[in-house]
């Protein structure tokens, strides 16, 4: 059970380990969705991603029993196909214990260098769900490593609820968000968001954002079971994965919808933060501000906060 | 003749209409080449670059001297192949004149776009030195325009100066700059720089970088007369023009040293910028971080300040 005291803990515990990422505006972006948009960008977080927050309060938090028993944190492991492998290992490091992470084969290089660079150990798997997680229990068995879930886990959901905590926090104190944004995957940061925005601005809308290539989300939230999504081809490599049924929980409870949008609504929702406001994201990081330019109307005149996830993209890669 | 008076007046003319930016650090940069490195992010100014403080303390000047003798202040014009287009182009816009604006129709369709969102006249012409002064020469003859030269005047110097005016002022009051750099094409905002940095922090000195392939000002340093580059051929499209005999006094003066480096350290240093500060600069930017990277040793240790110029990319033409 997450609530506020939780959520403030796991901000007091990360704080002296992150960035507090200031907020952007950006005067031709709201000029042209006639929204106020208050952006939370993450890309500046440490490893580029707001999973640093996630990965450093699950560790620091299993650092901190293992002292209370007097005893130092064994390995941990997880399976990513990105900006989680690279939270793990940099959290890993910061309280000084060994981290293995079972990456696809396909993830991009700069992210699988990236790991590497924090000492985390790589294993290399094919990329299905089912070789991810076999990779990760084969490691456990051999190395008794404790399992750190990119989502499916309260400790790090708690973490990720801490961008919006400082979002609502940073942001003039007379100016209540009508709505906060989040892209949802496998739905660890739309889950925290949501938490940290019902407790801190329960006035406030939490509304997700999803690719029409990883559809998944939306039919859950619809059906209250959690769906596969009908097929998954999208530019969002980070969105992927579908929920747990925590995530679901979490999210049914506390999201108002889920707008989808095409891998051209993103691209261009990209190519517009990456030439007005000289900031690099990736591409899972621009599918809230497509969802609100696609449904401009809806937004029309309120004031909209929106968690920038990432910037860790391959620029060997890029789409444009 | 510009002193602390002149530098402190421009501040203080276009404050309102600039942002001040922010001071930004990466530790990978700083382990990677054992330097302290304060970067001035300019890309994040009005226009996307440094020279909007230029073309505002030009304009803003010009309209206060109309406004002393009752008048208004008519158009404005000046040839550039980017963002000194801009920046008469928003100064023009913020004092409400007209801007005719030549640029060679080799400039990137999205400096030539920005121009005209900014309600201003593109004239295109060759991309000769000759056709672009010819084509200013008939707007003046046609409409009575004043010119404003992207680099040849103290207005626009003193307008340049602010950034390292701000860099100074707002990195720790203990600490002082060793260096600071900045590139030079015009030297504007080299003479501006090294003009700021000998007003306020008397004891740093001022190092420029420039492509190999533009390198016109290294010599005229050495030879103490404006001279020609060997060849232009470089990434750094906003680097191409020569010193004016104004600049390059107040250069022989200030400045210390100037290095050049090859394109490929260029996109390099512009690569290692992009990936880890996640921030977008255009390839002239990243010219001084490229030549302190090659010449290590001669920073080892020390703490310099290096002027992030502009963000104003065309990202169908990257390097990468």
């Amino acid at each position: 059970m997450i609530n506020l005291e939780t959520i403030q803990a796991a901000h007091d515990r990360i704080r002296s380990h992150i960035h507090r990422t200031p907020i952007l505006t950006n005067r031709t972006i709201n000029e042209r969705s006639g929204v106020e948009i208050y952006f939370k960008p993450e890309n500046f977080q440490k490893i580029g991603a707001f999973k640093a927050r996630g990965g450093l309060n699950a560790i620091l938090q299993l650092s901190e029993q293992e002292r209370y028993y007097g005893r130092s944190l064994g390995p941990v492991t997880t399976h990513s196909s990105g900006n989680h492998a690279q939270a793990v290992a940099f959290a890993a490091r910061q309280v000084g214990t060994k981290a293995y992470i079972v990456m696809p084969r396909t993830a991009p290089q700069v992210k699988k260098d990236a790991v590497l660079g924090y000492g985390a150990e790589v294993i290399e798997c094919e990329p299905t769900l089912e070789a991810r997680e076999a990779g990760v229990q084969e490691i456990i068995e051999q190395t008794g490593a404790v399992l750190i879930h990119p989502f499916d886990d309260d400790r790090v959901i708690a973490g990720q609820a801490t961008a919006a905590k400082e979002l609502i926090e940073d942001v003039d104190f007379d100016l209540f968000f009508d709505v906060i944004m989040a892209p949802v995957g496998g739905g660890g940061l739309l889950s925290g968001t949501a938490l940290a925005t019902h407790y801190l601005s329960p006035r406030t809308k939490v509304i997700a954002a999803e690719p029409e290539g990883a559809a998944d989300a939306v039919l859950s939230f619809k059906s209250g079971k959690v769906e596969k999504a009908p097929y998954i081809k999208t530019i969002a490599d980070g969105l992927m994965t579908s929920l747990s049924e925590r995530t679901l929980g979490y999210i049914r409870e506390h999201v108002t919808d889920i707008l989808t949008v095409s891998d051209a609504e993103i691209i261009a929702a990209m190519r517009l933060i990456w030439e007005r406001m000289k900031i690099i994201i990736e591409p899972s990081c621009a599918v809230p501000l497509a969802a609100l330019l696609k449904n401009k109307d809806q937004f029309a005149g309120q004031k909209v906060g929106i968690i920038l996830t990432g910037g860790n993209v391959d620029l060997g890669k890029l789409p444009f």
